[in-house]
């Protein structure tokens, strides 16, 4: 049940378009929200969508993905085990900035006078364009095009393409590219918990500062986590108009200003490559070395050759994950099909802007688009983002796999020093350590670890990827294997049954509670898996179980003793109602008074005592929705169905990781007019604004869940043994028609459903055995197989 | 059960004495503990004792009871309603200082060659008493006697007297008297969540201060609390030898320094007075200007005045309170009669000392004793300090429920806050704001609400003090009633029954659970105790009743919600096993495994994650072993057996608030050898660090539980009914007798128990009925009523 849409008020200035996000006019209201979907990113490098003058400016940032500054978590009452380094995603040197003057005037969107304004999101080109006519006050026209991209190809570099022309007469001009570090801003009385803490002082310090010609290099470092980034900027200025430039630095400041005595009609272009490089306590001048190789290389490229090199990134990514949509759904959910295809490629777009390059690191919840939660890496990057990743891009999900591997340490220690064996992952993180200050809906959420191994499962099976498996996954497997056993117990008050106490589901409104039963179906799924992988090595691979026993010290019964933790787990179920309550207490709770909860008291966390909320029957998010389309497999139709029914109407959607579960597992039980109600929230939590907070970053899990919400949910996929099989929710509108690839085991499936049949065409690879309804088939190379509908009565 | 004991190594030097507390050496290892064993206070002001020299100096300390600092609670992860604004009990200026020279060498105990060294607390004069005699470096002989008191009588006065007497050669000497801002230490390191929250700046400015004659006046403000402290110094010197003095004062130092041309036999005696005064938010001159008014009368009074008074409050005190044994459990306890009789008397002079003034403000957990828990105010004052006041001196119970009311409207503002109707007592106060920074163990214990309640109860009964009950108690009934109507519910899946979750009780080793049984018990008590004044007042005092209806909005339908809700109270109990249940999932949790948890691992708290803690079956602390004895009617006696054996096991006593009263329940079950175990740590609780942690204040809760344990316990006392009655556990051994006095509703009964008969004798007071084990006895004035025990088979 969803109990509040923000939506952003309908406006002709935001036409619809379905390959561009497109703004006609300037609305400051709107310019905080418009700097987080307007944001530029490729992973690594992210820049939110401020315009080149730097102002307006709400919440500017510019983030390097892991580059963070450790801060220590002060408790007022503080207990052992509690994490105690909190981190924090900086906001880095703003390196965009291109102040223009004519006549000395300076020109910013809000003081001008302007005759014409567009601005887009290109996601073709993976470019964020801007063209303004402005008239300044001495009647001058002037108009101004630019171009900014963040490379995919070349993940240090971002570069910007800026044209002043004077079309009616001269004037003296003046362009000011500049880099300028950011302070924080204090956010003294700001009580949300989901915003990021601030530093009080200037967290990053100038270790560096030089100018070179027309490049300027600045190094700044952080004290706590002693890593280092630098930036450089360079020019390239092309004009028939006589021109001049001077070049300056000082602490956090850099500057190339070019003075040009411009005539009408001919254009002045300013080229500004940009590049950023980071690393951890390395002499801050060999990080300039790097940053001023890269701009000799970028400059030399050209902005052209960048801008190709992008266009040809977009163009494979497309190929590989665009979804296409004619006519589906849009009138029941009041939008049109442009709309519905605008939103779902800006979704799309987001999440390869996110996790594109994200190499050895995660994928913050917010990507590189705000500073929302720290910048921090959560359970969202697997369960939310790696199934759209997996088929589409497999290489970036096994990108996010190997960071995991390598935070396993930490995980042991963590374990260890909370009284486990194993590892226990951490809820929050950017450095692999815990993070979360709140241990209720923090450290409590053990799902972590089966949500991982949950990810990795999907990974091996859809790419075959055996390899990782055996490299990485199996040591993953074990330590989080080892964890559960050493959790729970066989409790002799339910019959012996692995029990599961003291954990925080998915739903963050009820934590601390016994035997979840998405957390006890996870974690089954986590023990199965660890003990077959070691079973089949025994068998089938001995080699690498033995170099697994040495990383390990893994012992001859362990498997075993997984396998019945497995095999004995306790799943709450009420045979009188046939409800699986979401944990042991959840029935026993007093309902929450919806009746009496006025609309703007929601989210409900940010206006009521953690004690009113967890006393009560009241979700926040899919916990026991989430795990049967998770693990749907383990829930027969009509417990979905009860289930649901259930469930649904407690589920406030506080969450922006809940409607897009929703919207599946609505259309599986049938609820096909909840299903469009949650699409849409889902598909416009950052369009319209449906969270009220787009303008701390874009939800990219959301965007994650509106993928899925597309191919599993209107698209009918599943995946739970390894064999791709379909169900389609076929659409009942005339000329309806979904489209999606899928990368699967090397193959590119090519997947069209209409009202009349569902087309499966494999585009690359051998021969492949899917389901479609209740029927195998066998699909080969080239040409489509096209599956009509079974006629039920 | 108990795991740990951090007995002190006996030794000679500290002296077993029925009527005072003995050093014979000074014993640096010791200094800590010493300084709280030996603070003076009246439950306004307080010292730690600390030599007149001011050193050596582990943890010094001068507090005023309810003079604070305020402090913003940072949270990491914050949520609505956590509390705000932390509080801490200043350590004000250092008043007591006085430095010695002869010939120029500075004396200190630690430094000096000592020939004599006696240093007791005198628990009949209520002062702490030392004498000295120092070898100097150049041979001198010099007697040093000193005697501090703070008095009783006059909350605002200390005074030391202090004699130096060379006793075989003349020389120079200087006595310096002083007093010094005490700057607070930076404990960064420190994660005991016990300690107090120590401030990094200077905390306490200067407001004033200046030297008139031989008297220094310094006044220092808060900055947030915007709190005032004035303390004046003022002095005589008496000596047949010459002698001038200078008085100087700077910020944050006042000194008054005599220079006497010491005479070998001629005492020179110095006369110290002290005075605190503090206000809020006043002007410092007029604050300076009653600290003149008390040091001219206190002058004008003389020491010897002073101290007679001091002698008198205490004779009576004594008269009212003493608890006198002998022979009782000594032996099984591997005490001397002495050290029971001497550890019974210093911790009930250390409950006057934390409570007799304490007008206005409460009772903190360490009284005035010490910094921890932030010199904050907890339910220890009602459940654990108040039957013994109640008791002994009703005058200071009435003052400490008079706080509690002056409190209610804080406690209203909470309750809304937290969407609740009525009040809801903060956890943890000073100024009556919830304090608590960490909810599970603070916010969430409802109980307090209850407790404090009880309190009332117990008071009203024992004094029949019915204004009291009109005045304040029943608009703090009809609040707390309110405040459990608003908590629980009727649930339909527990019969009907009405259920309180989400909840702490008393052990913090089980948070935030369902249906806690001591809550749901102690709110039963309250509920019913309110809908029952209610109905008394409706009959019978329509005018208070409609008084109660101005001050509340009283609905005529609340008390009978109320007393439906009591009746329908939920009770988890397991008729299988006769358990019950701490709180609805106790009996689920894994046990906690004992068998492998080292001795120096306890308490607990400080070496495992609060989870791992939670989801076991752990107890810190009596809980339903303290609903059996608070509500003792409640329960038969075999369900106490049975409960007592399940609970007993689990319990680790980690806090201090557990061996007093599973000592009461051991002796009321037959567990006779559990009962003097546990009677032995109560006793020596802090005279023998049981909990390690006496350095940082004396335990008065558990000191007020030794009370207990004697008079409920060993004493049979039972008052539910608001009749007294005694089932006496008689002392087996010869010549053993337990024997204490009871104020009760103007009445001075005085007990006395033998292995032959109980005698009660009314001192004071009209007729009287009593039960003695199943009989009623009528005590009549003066004569002794003898019972002798019925000698069962």
């Amino acid at each position: 049940m969803l109990h509040h849409e923000r939506l952003r008020p309908p406006t002709d200035d935001y036409t619809p378009d379905e390959w561009s996000l497109i703004e006609k006019a300037f609305h400051p209201e709107f310019a905080a929200q418009m700097e987080s979907l307007f944001a530029l990113g490729n992973g690594y490098l992210g820049m939110r969508g401020v315009p080149e003058e730097g102002e307006p400016n709400v919440q500017n940032g510019t983030f390097i993905n892991g580059f963070y500054e450790e801060w220590p978590i002060v408790y007022s009452e503080t207990a052992y085990g509690f994490a105690r380094t909190g981190q924090t995603m900086l906001n880095v040197t703003d390196s965009k900035i291109i102040h223009l003057f004519v006549d000395d005037e300076p020109f910013t969107v809000l003081g001008a006078n302007l005759r014409h304004y567009d601005r887009r999101l290109n996601l073709q080109a993976g470019t964020l364009d801007r063209e303004v006519h402005w008239e300044t006050p001495s009647s001058k026209l002037v108009r101004i095009r630019s171009r900014r991209l963040v490379s995919f190809r070349h993940r240090h570099v971002a570069a910007i393409s800026y044209e002043v022309t004077l079309l009616n007469q001269a004037a003296p001009v003046v362009i000011s590219s500049e880099m300028l570090r950011q302070n924080p801003k204090a956010h003294a009385a700001d009580d949300d918990p989901r915003r990021a803490k601030m530093f009080s002082a200037d967290v990053l310090r100038q270790r560096a500062g030089y100018v070179r010609d027309r490049r300027v290099v600045l190094a700044h470092g952080t004290e706590r986590s002693r890593m280092i980034v630098a930036c450089g900027i360079d020019h390239d200025l092309e004009t028939e108009c006589p021109h001049n430039y001077k070049a300056t630095h000082a602490d956090g400041f850099g500057q190339v200003a070019f003075s040009v005595a411009a005539e009408p009609g001919k254009p002045i272009h300013l080229t500004k490559y940009i590049t950023y490089h980071t690393a951890r306590i390395v002499d801050p001048e060999a990080l300039c070395g790097r940053v001023e190789w890269t701009l000799d290389r970028t400059t030399g490229q050209g902005f052209a050759a960048l801008l190709t090199e992008q266009e040809q990134y977009l163009r494979s990514f497309w190929q590989r994950s665009d979804v296409g949509v004619s006519n589906i759904v849009a009138e029941r959910a009041r939008l049109t099909t442009v709309e519905i295809q605008q939103a779902i490629r800006v979704n799309l777009f987001h999440i390869i802007q996110a996790s594109a390059r994200a190499e050895g690191t995660g994928v913050g919840a917010k990507g590189l688009t705000g500073q929302a939660y720290e910048g921090q890496y959560f359970w969202d990057t697997e369960v939310y983002l790696l199934p759209f990743l997996i088929y589409t891009s497999p290489r970036i999900a096994k990108n996010l796999l190997r960071f995991r591997y390598g935070m396993l340490d930490h995980a042991r220690a963590r374990a260890r020093e909370l009284g486990h064996r194993g590892a226990l992952f951490p809820w929050r993180t950017i450095n692999g350590e815990e993070a979360s200050a709140y241990y209720a809906a923090g450290t409590a959420q053990y799902h972590i670890n089966a949500d991982i191994v949950y990810g990795l499962r999907k990974y091996v099976n859809a790419t075959g990827d055996q390899e990782f498996l055996f490299e990485c996954g199996a040591e993953m497997l074990v330590e989080t294997a080892r964890l559960w056993c050493s959790l729970g117990f066989f409790s002799p008050r339910k019959a012996g049954k692995f029990c599961i106490n003291a954990v925080t589901g998915p739903d963050e409104y009820n934590t601390v509670v016994n035997n979840n039963t998405y957390t006890n179906l996870m974690a089954r799924e986590n023990l199965r898996y660890a003990a077959n992988t070691v079973a089949f090595l025994k068998t089938e691979k001995p080699d690498i179980l033995h170099a697994l026993i040495r990383k390990t010290g893994l012992e001859a019964e362990e498997a075993e003793m997984w396998a019945r933790a497995a095999d004995n787990m306790y799943i709450p179920f009420e045979a009188a109602t046939g409800i699986y309550p979401q944990d042991d207490g959840f029935l026993d709770r007093e309902p929450w008074d919806f009746q009496n909860t006025p609309e703007e008291r929601y989210p409900l966390l940010l206006f009521y005592h953690p004690l009113n909320i967890y006393r009560r029957q009241v979700i926040k998010q899919a916990d026991v929705i989430l795990a049967m389309f998770l693990l749907g497999h383990e829930f027969s139709l009509e417990a979905k169905r009860r289930n649901f029914a259930f469930y649904d109407p407690l589920t406030t959607g506080d969450s922006s990781l809940s409607s897009c579960i929703e919207a599946i597992v609505a259309l599986e039980v049938g609820e096909f007019e909840k299903a469009v109600t949650y699409m849409r929230a889902a598909l416009l939590m950052d369009l319209a604004d449906v969270g009220g907070n787009v303008t701390d970053g874009c939800h990219i899990a959301s965007m994650g869940g509106t993928w899925m919400a597309l191919v599993y949910g209107f698209g009918g996929l599943r995946d739970y043994d390894g064999m791709l099989s379909f169900r389609p929710h076929r659409p009942p509108e005339a000329r309806a028609s979904l489209r999606f690839p899928l990368t699967f085991r090397g193959r590119s499936l090519h997947v069209e459903i209409t009202p009349e049949a569902t087309a499966y065409t494999m585009r690359e690879g051998d021969e492949l055995v899917i389901r479609h309804e209740d029927e195998v088939v066998t699909l080969t190379h080239g040409e489509p197989t096209a599956v009509r509908p079974i006629v039920r009565h």
